[in-house]
């Protein structure tokens, strides 16, 4: 078996442990979390920046290794607590046709499933380099903020790019530019090179999400269209929609009024009309190359293929 | 100014730093807090430990002091944290007669205002000795652990002591020990005397938890029968209808049938006349005692004056 997959395989272990240690009442969530089998993408980027930047010493030191593997753990129980909160925060009912946490066993379980994933990311990782115990803090304040901001915005028609980037770089950057960041931090590397890392997770995540809010558009998909049109329903605007109100400023009076299913649907027939999705893939395309030369800036060229092949599958897929 | 009062002042300060400090949108949150005034007990409790334990050394060492408020900041910043989602998890109207956070901005910024103040609070004690900041992990768990346990035995009528016992040491006092042990961690004690500074810290809690639960049945003000009616009607049940329970086992049946108004009022007349409150009041102190004596044991008799009477106040408040 090569290395990524073995380490990604311990990180996975590791993780599944903490979920099963949990409080008997929580049990059933961290169940659902563990079958929903995320990708565990941001995991992956933290391996493969391992391996890029000093193959040989993680290779060699148990010690170092099972460090990688403390960030790797504790960047996914984030992502868990985020997304268990998040269910709360926008009342979901599903979360990627599944039925959510807060949905199924109410917002009691789902506040103290969250506050438990958060801790326990801070418990792993208080094994770890002292300088990354407060790049997490910073991070998981970041990721709040970036969820504050988005409430902020909520239904501000007038949220122009700038605000909408640093909406996703709290919820969505902060925590990939730390699973890069991170990495070296524990690998000793100089402050120089970690922020360079740090620089190339930032437009990661960036991607990550333009990504995401293209194919909530792109999509010809029944689940797309839900989603959508929940998230408009909330008032939570993407890049797709500011574009198209850009070109037709008619809409923003047409949404304004309500949000009718009709009024949704002509958004989102707008949305076709002026290509708001591609433009998004467009724009994510920018990042993705600055990303690139970032992550080549970091871990060397000769280095950076798994870490390329990464960004290519978040620049492509296709849900 | 006394010291005492130099120090929770500075600690205030520091608090209402973070809180200014925080996104905009969760500042209404914040400001209330501020507001709020609590009695900053948890805090106190740090600060007169310190103080206890050598006072010499954090009068003279600037850089002690420092830590030391870090961990009274830290302990309330927790608290807080716990207050905001508690109003989620128990779908609050009020806290304390004044409306509470989720009902007056919504629960979604409830939930990201609790998760900021908890990365806070790992941020914050992220500056001082590491062993603390896993304490504070461990302590953050045992309190979810805690709300989680109480939330699988609502509306189980036959929770014993024992069960009741294990929610309250998770719900209060981890935090409570927490605020004792943490001192003895930072003034770099030794190992054995963290130990019963913890324990001491411990049935502090047990004592600060019981006591609320003897206020809410022994009352006769409106604020407190109000309070007993809406954790009836979640299902919340202490020491003070457990021991009415022991003594008349119609009145679960009573209850079980349901939470009419009638019934309610049916059982807190019950708990006034087998004198369930005073009963609770009188097992509260027994843990009082205990924890006299382990103040005594850790810190010495002749220093213990400030945390006898914290204890005092604690045991005898009457609200």
């Amino acid at each position: 078996m090569d290395l990524s997959k073995e380490y990604l395989q311990q990180t996975v272990y590791e993780l599944n442990k903490i979920l099963d240690d949990s409080p008997k009442i929580l049990r059933p969530v961290m169940e659902d979390l563990k079958k929903a089998k995320g990708k565990y993408i941001r995991a992956k980027v933290v391996i493969e920046t391992a391996l890029a930047l000093n193959k040989d010493l993680v290779i060699s030191n148990q010690e170092v290794l099972k460090k990688i593997i403390n960030v790797a753990v504790a960047v996914e129980l984030t992502h868990l607590a985020t997304l268990v909160h998040d269910d709360i925060i926008d009342d979901a009912p599903l979360r990627r046709g599944v039925e959510s946490t807060q949905s199924k066993y109410g917002k009691k379980v789902a506040v103290i499933a969250g506050d438990y994933l958060f801790t326990k990311c801070f418990s792993v990782i208080s094994n770890n380099n002292l300088t990354n115990l407060e790049n997490f803090s910073k991070a998981v304040s970041a990721i709040c903020a970036g969820e504050a901001y988005q409430l902020a915005n909520n239904k501000n028609f007038d949220l122009t790019y700038a605000n909408y980037k640093s909406i996703i770089a709290g919820k969505t950057s902060a925590l990939f530019a730390l699973s890069m960041y991170g990495v070296g931090v524990e690998l000793e590397e100089r402050e120089v090179i970690c922020e360079r890392l740090g620089r190339a997770g930032y437009y990661m995540g960036l991607v990550f999400q333009m990504i995401d809010d293209y194919l909530d558009y792109s999509g010809s998909n029944e689940k797309a269209k839900k989603h959508v049109i929940k998230d408009l329903k909330e008032g939570v605007i993407t890049y797709p929609l500011i574009y198209t109100f850009q070109k037709n400023p008619e809409l923003k009076k047409v949404l304004k009024e309500n949000f009718s299913l009709e009024n949704i649907t002509f958004a989102i027939n707008e949305v076709k009309r002026f290509k708001g999705a591609e433009i998004t893939k467009n724009q994510a395309k920018k990042y993705y190359d600055i990303a690139i030369k970032k992550i080549n800036n970091s871990v060397g060229e000769e280095n950076s293929k798994e870490l390329v092949l990464i960004m290519d599958k978040i620049y492509n897929r296709e849900s």
